[in-house]
């Protein structure tokens, strides 16, 4: 009995589906939500003041605690959460190593939903000498928030004056 | 009239379109369709052709020409798809500084349902010396196909022998 009310809803659901899939499969220009933009900016700043602490594995828990997890380096391609916080442990072996960290000109752009590009330039002040350079971040949405999926980071050579 | 039934479908269609956006929002694992790998594959391939017949123009076709393209080189970011091409004509100003280009080990990830990360390693056999090093390059569905995006390319330090 009224099955035309029936077929209605059924056409408007598939309709709501796929305006659903339309707007979610939208290249490019998409800007990123102000929400995931500051959920963003605040794991790279919860990082920053992490390193400043002293506290490498603080600062991890902006990655992906994943196998997965990638890095790429002057020297390849890193794998895993655990070699990637070996690799920080390794070549920052002390507090004096590691500097005061400040990101800076941050540029996010989205991906999609649930993807985010990140620029930036980094850079450490040093007792021994200061150093910096330029990275590329691949985050994603997960349950527990965005999290770094990938990260090449380049460190520049020394200016030449 | 029957207000029961309209509410069980407006409930059936808000619950149909929560699961649309729920498996839209799938972080990470999502995989790549083979079509998707396959295109992509295909503009590197392509653009590995163009550089090897000495064709920078070609070889930029596999990059989004826009002035928001991106470049993470040695020494910083160069922004649009002209400055990038004239980055590439001055650094490889003819076909033996431009070499045989050869990428290697390449790793597609998806990013969402039009967007999509390539990890790799590149290699240029040349006369003069070889170099290479590794690269991120994040990649776009456009209407005219998958173009690069933002593109992180790092050379590797001299080997230590």
């Amino acid at each position: 009995m009224n099955m035309k009310l029936v077929v209605s809803c059924l056409i408007f659901a598939s309709l709501l589906g796929a305006l659903l899939v339309a707007a979610s499969g939208r290249p490019a220009a998409e800007t990123l939500k102000e929400a995931d933009r500051a959920a963003i900016v605040a794991v790279l700043t919860s990082q920053q003041n992490d390193w400043n602490k002293g506290d490498i594995r603080g600062f991890m828990a902006g990655y992906w605690n994943s196998p997965e997890l990638t890095f790429a380096g002057t020297r390849g391609f890193t794998r895993g959460w655990r070699p990637v916080m070996a690799r920080y442990e390794k070549n920052y072996a002390d507090k004096a190593a590691m500097g005061t960290l400040d990101f800076q000109e941050l540029e996010l752009r989205s991906l999609g939903p649930d993807s985010a590009l990140v620029l930036g330039k980094w850079h450490l002040q040093r007792q021994a000498g200061d150093v910096g350079g330029i990275f590329t971040l691949v985050l994603q949405r997960f349950p527990e928030g965005w999290r770094i999926v990938h990260d090449h980071t380049t460190q520049s050579p020394p200016e030449t004056k």
